[in-house]
């Protein structure tokens, strides 16, 4: 496999020449070229164009795109094309377009508006991929291969004939009989025994709820049925263009996509980023930790930000100054080696007209916007020669787990107010503060290179998981897990020998009663000593629990557990086993990551004070950068450790105290 | 007609083996006797089972479990598992599932996935039936025989081509001709009339809103088609087992289902009782109150209540510690002969596997619910030998009525802010506070066993109704009424001689206009001697009332009426009328319940005071047994009358002052 | 063309005797004089009496009704029925029905469940009204022809299979090739290219948003079509009787009928007026301003009003004392000759039985509101005289314009929180503070008549919109627009020159970004000096703009466009053109209303202080007829100009001071 381009970090974004004619195209280079664009991602939407009679295919247009990014030195992420069919595809194959849970069949008329398990957009986008692929196999321009376009966004779910009929042989290649779907499902209950394969059908509207085991299986299926149209894509591509690596833009930690399975069949780990105004800082860092943690520590790609305000949140005001170039550098220091943009010209019509780009309605480089993207092409092409490539490394590790996400949120359940990615974001944040590597996997991985681990919220343990958390304590790391965890395994059914099930032993507690607690209800957790002593407010979730050998550090401070454990902390083995039992602040969190970091000696990737991230990649030859990130409204002074650095985006030497202005990045390495 | 375990009041639950292996069957026997369980409902939800394919009819598993029961000692209440038909069943035929009135057809996969008037559900349950009948006529674990289940849960309005016919036939049954359904419906507004029967539909979507006459007419007939389809269980029960009572659960006061229609064809009403977290006592012994009403005094049962948590709230919060018992003692006190829960064994998979039952996920007997549950079993065998079959007097009646609920809260009209139950609720409260007893009846229901009769928004007025209060109060009677009453007959037409129609002598008052009020918009009702003496808020409504021989005991404070009656008294015969033409506090309810029954000389059942709620039941030998309920968080001193009371519970002695604990009920009976 | 009733106010309402036995005609013949009523509007929903059978024709009650109204003098306003269609037509025509975007098909039993573009209801209609104007052309009580009724009430969009077919021959029409639609609407975005004219469909429901363009011109479609039907039946009575004038009544300021393009063709502009509880008299205001410019000046009429509450609202309180009365003067004063009520005796059955009537459930004329209706009667007939025909005049003119509307709001967009209307009527509660005269016009309208242009929010710029602008401000007009104006051209197309495009000469500006604000996000206007100067509050949106030859006025206050103009003026040939870029306080704008007409010599219609609304109208003499409007709670007291007036309702003369009760009217005329 090789790198889309050795040696540079990506910069560019989406570019849609078929909405401009051909003089504009020059002008695009001439811009190009002044914001250190390297690589553009082409064709994602062009199907009508390449085909606008059914198996009359139209490349010319896109070979002279080909021609002159490659003319112009850029180089092509070429788009699959098949994101959206042209309109009539939903003439001649009806049953392509895609079927709410209530029966209504969708139009053509916005985008992606194709059903994942239609044989007929299969086999048409297939078609369409073998074409691309043959024509543009040699093109010099042509440095990676874009997969259809953030699948499963808008059509997540289907529920028609075609996904009813796929999801009966999913589930015959997943259980092999209909007795033990009967027996996963429950369906003794509520009288849903199937007898012939035939009755079963995705969860469409029922008068009651849907049976749980079969809702978490259709997420699954689901999940499978978008990555089997990648699939496709990558069997043809890989067979015509072994060398060139593949991606599609993924979109953030999506309920719909397990990011783990997509990132075995990608080459490069891309995806889009739009965070809403006020978006936390550590979240967007959560994002980046994500992508770069599914593909083992390889750079990945921001494949689609906004250079500033987009159309389609309920008001969209710009990215304040700096903004934008901020979150490009928390990226690259989070291990991001390519940062594009969604969309390269800003339309004069069509449902993203409002969506900012880099070259704004003004169609020149003079204003705000377009500078300050050229700003950022310059930094990057600072920091390439050190950067692209380089490492990270953790020493904390949040598990996440996408089966747990889509059974822990199944409704009607306990509570309606648990978010399972919403509690991740509160731990990541509180290690987050520490400054330390954190990478986010799952469950089964390979823990034996983390000292800490977090599980929030581990609500169902697959096979294997709790000999795998057991072994990673026993050799001495810092386990925290919380409330709910240990409920049920993967096939949804409750462990029936006490909660938390085979995290019992490990925990060292015995949950009686887990208590879901509405928004008028709250208590507090009490901690008598140590660095956590204090009361800390407390919600969502209350929790009866007898110890089995854990020590209580905290009870709760009222209701009928009053006085009983709620933050327990077991010795087993050579480690320690935590469990938090309630929804406390994020104050109390970050306080436990504090003390957690400390006692499993953690340390943050830079010693310094103040309200500052730091990030740090590591070169090939073990060198480490430094980014340090101001994402407060005032400028920070911190002082480094002892040692001479260098800035390297001023190229300055910089020691002992330095400042920071507010919303902006200084990048050092050592001297 | 049998009781179905003489001298027991019936404990138990809901019981469904077919979940578990056989080897836990037997468990479940210890544990139940462990528990003083007497009776369990089983088969609920097992017509999947019974019949895997079409005709093809398994009963072994069921024979097993009624022969387990049986030789345990404990009875059936034997389902006729027509609630949820199996799956083949909607392949088969598709139209008996249900349509919402958008037109969109349901799936199965949840439950009672069928349409009510469908003919293939109806023969295809009655086919069941019949085979059940006949195969445990003889069983001698067969109690009761328990039909279907939750009426109308999930389906109580179906909008199918089925329901269209069905609709037309039941239009024809009651009107005779077009011309009689066009003159109640108003069809010459809007060009709405109809010429042919065929064109008669459901209220389905339409542009505007659907006619109020055809709405009030489709929830009578979905309350009809429901009835009918237990009424075809009904006819061949009663024709196998002459002599096994019958029951289906009630589902608390539920608009669709007319519990006074319903309680005629049943020979014990039993119901469904779930109140949410924070439901106020008195609404819950409403519930009651209005259950053994619907009998006419006859004991009721709760067929299903929750251990502790459920699992379909938004957020399911357990039940305190005895707050589950308080619950319990207070049905026995208002009526209730048996008590059972939803359900014996936690599911470990399926739609309810976070509802709690009394053996829960830990599967033994060393933990808080299930001995709860066995306390309430063991102080349920207590007051069998003295409670079981014992009844309740009442001088209080409150009238409810289904069609009036229909009727009034059709929208759009005067205001969306009309809740019925809603004001049942606050007048029951106000006289409950006064521990008297209460009937919940229908208006038309024979008055004269009353001193008091309170008709919240008494929109309504069907034939008879006027004359029956007028006999009533004429008779010395105190009757109470508010805004908004006597504005339409039988077929929801307005009176044209002035609000409130035939209710205008009986209470010396005319109403010039009603004036719905916006929530921004309150008055105060002002008055100014006597026990009521003060200024109270009002919301909600306010009206323009001129006597017309009634005395004004309060005026409005504020706006267009201000000064012109709030709250009117007319003597009438030997009794009083009272009108009350807003919504004011709780404050002003209680003391005006004080003063009627001062007034009516309705006293408390046991004379004490304190924050406690006293119920009282009369055994067959005219012994009373008081309840003294608990519901604050408080214990609670109440001084005892002159007399030698004995608490059944603990078999002690008592006189004198009495302290209750916090959540906790004591029993007594006269020495 | 001849006026209705030379000389008279209209005066009456909806009638609908068909509800009521014929002795009930006779008596609301009595009411109707008593309340001088000298018109009323019939048979408006009068088809299934009409049609009982398809084809078969009953037009004798009509005749009687038409008959009777003749006898007592009172004028008919005779409906073609063709709003309801009979039920037997969905029966017959089911492709009648209307569709919902999700494809849903609506039922009868409400009110104008007709597709616009059913070629089965566009006959069928057709052939009622040809018979309807055949029969009644020579009767003497038709006064007028009422078309239709609500055009676009409930269904003013359809998305069934007649609608996509018409929106493809409309499309074909207004665009000749598919090319053209295709640029136009950018379909090269999304794949979203038609290559056939059959692929093209209404905007229904697709998995992202519909293209903007195709949203528009769907606007565009639907309100031609329901126009289409219209014209059908315009076509016919044209032919008929020449001489009988045609209306139909709009729907106030309603986003899907075009009421300038409706204008056009009806000879008496008429509408239907609910102001919900608590609207502000100058929301009303607008309203007649509007209907009356729209019409060019002519005399409106107010088609429907409720007499005191009405039904559809979610609480419906009654107009207070006078209320109904100011309204009914306020609509006169703002050009109405013709004051009429839905409806004339209130229903006691269907679905608008607790709408108020002129005649109320009581059947008589005691009580509060026959007799404000008489009250009103008696005010109309004192008035009649002098008013009939009268004109106005206006200095000021606000600029409204449908297509603009539709493209503003237009989701997802910049910010869901832009209400074009809204944003219309704080710019006109401003003018209205100042008790200048008022129309409401298009961008393209003749200005020259005008001193003042007011234009919020003028998003789209049509061809020759611009210029108008510039002759008007160039030959001394002053102009006021707003932030987000001049954004898109007719096809909703983006300039490409800096916004605000072909504004930016007449401005002199350059707005370089706009910048839309959560409701978290606030600002503020900062103004130094003159007689706005201030800190004023702002919200909603800001902009980052360039003075390219304006005078800034006022500035942003903070955010990174802090000290960058907020409000600029440009002199351009002899005017003046101001730019406010962000919402702003009702008091800034007030305050900028006054400035302006103070600088364009704009003057009240009449001198005088307080908390009054003055209009004038002006008779066909020259002379000015002055309504004094209190809306308030309180009595006002004003000093008029010197001269003697007479009061024209009590025949009183009066000068000097002048005392007007709260919620009244004091109607002068020059003595």
């Amino acid at each position: 496999m090789q790198h889309p381009l050795p040696g540079h970090i990506l910069y560019g974004g989406d570019y849609n020449p078929e909405q401009w004619s051909e003089d504009v195209w020059l002008e695009d280079m001439r811009l190009m070229k002044l914001a250190n664009v390297n690589m553009v991602s082409i064709n994602i939407f062009s199907w009508a164009l390449l085909e606008p009679k059914p198996g009359h295919y139209h490349f010319e247009q896109l070979d002279r795109i080909m021609d002159l990014l490659h003319e112009h030195g850029i180089a092509a992420d070429l788009a699959t094309a098949t994101a959206s069919p042209p309109t009539w595809m939903s003439r001649l194959y009806p049953s392509m377009l895609p079927v709410t849970r209530e029966g209504i069949r969708m139009s053509h008329g916005s985008r992606q508006h194709y059903c994942p398990n239609s044989p007929d957009f299969r086999r048409k986008s297939a078609e369409l991929v073998q074409l691309l692929a043959e024509r543009y196999a040699k093109h010099p321009a042509l440095k990676m291969w874009h997969l259809n376009n953030e699948y499963g966004c808008h059509t997540a779910q289907c529920y028609c004939d075609n996904c009813a009929e796929a999801f009966r042989v999913w589930l015959q290649e997943r259980y092999n009989s209909l007795e033990a779907v009967n027996a996963t499902w429950g369906t003794n209950f509520w009288s849903q025994r199937y007898y012939e394969w035939e009755d079963i059908l995705p969860p469409r509207i029922t008068p009651a709820q849907n049976n749980p085991g079969q809702t978490l299986d259709y997420w699954r299926f689901m999940n499978d049925s978008l990555l089997g149209c990648y699939r496709i894509e990558e069997d043809i591509l890989r067979a015509v263009t072994p060398n060139v690596p593949l991606t599609t833009n993924l979109m953030v930690a999506f309920k719909p996509v397990d990011v783990y399975d997509w990132a075995k069949q990608m080459d490069i780990v891309s995806f889009d980023m739009y965070p809403a105004p006020g978006t936390l800082p550590s979240w967007n860092a959560l994002q980046h930790d994500l992508m770069r943690s599914a593909k083992e520590g390889q750079p990945h790609l921001v494949m689609e930000q906004s250079p500033s305000q987009v159309n389609w949140q309920p008001q969209n005001p710009h990215k304040r100054p700096g903004q934008m170039r901020l979150h490009s550098l928390q990226g690259v220091a989070h291990g991001a080696d390519g940062i594009l943009f969604f969309q390269w010209r800003q339309s004069k019509a069509g449902a993203e007209m409002f969506h900012s780009a880099v070259v704004t309605h003004e169609s020149n480089e003079h204003n705000r916007i377009f500078q300050q993207a050229a700003q950022v092409g310059a930094d990057l092409a600072h920091l390439s020669p050190v950067v692209t490539g380089a490492s990270t490394q953790a020493d904390v590790a949040i598990l996440l787990d996408w089966e747990n996400w889509w059974a822990v949120e199944y409704l009607p359940g306990p509570s309606d107010r648990l978010r399972y990615m919403e509690m991740i974001g509160r731990y990541y944040h509180a290690f987050h503060q520490q400054n330390v590597g954190i990478d986010i996997v799952k469950p089964e991985s390979d823990l034996s290179k983390y000292r800490v681990v977090v599980a929030p919220l581990l609500h169902m343990l697959r096979s294997g998981v709790p000999q795998n958390l057991e072994n990673f304590v026993d050799k001495g790391g810092t386990l925290l897990t919380t409330f709910f965890s240990g409920i049920v395994d993967e096939n949804d059914h409750v462990g029936l020998d006490g909660y938390p099930a085979q995290l019992r032993k490990l925990l060292g507690i015995h949950v009686e009663e887990f208590d879901p607690l509405t928004p008028a209800m709250t208590n507090t957790l009490e901690i008598k000593e140590g660095s956590l002593a204090g009361s800390y407010p407390c919600e969502l979730w209350g929790e009866l629990i007898h110890t089995e050998g854990a020590h209580t550090i905290g009870v709760f401070g009222s209701d009928y557990y009053a006085q009983q454990p709620a933050l327990t902390v077991n010795a087993f083995g050579a480690g320690r086993a935590y469990y938090l039992a309630t929804q406390s602040t994020q104050e109390l969190l970050d306080k436990l990551a504090q003390d957690l970091c400390q006692q499993a000696n953690v340390t943050a990737v830079l010693p310094i004070d103040g309200d500052i991230e730091v990030a740090r990649r590591i070169t090939s030859t073990g060198e480490s950068v430094y980014f340090l990130l101001n994402h407060t409204q005032q400028e920070q002074t911190v002082t480094l450790p002892q040692g001479n650095f260098t800035s390297i985006l001023d190229e300055k030497a910089v020691s002992g105290q330095l400042t920071i202005p507010a919303i902006d990045v200084i990048v050092l390495k050592t001297r």
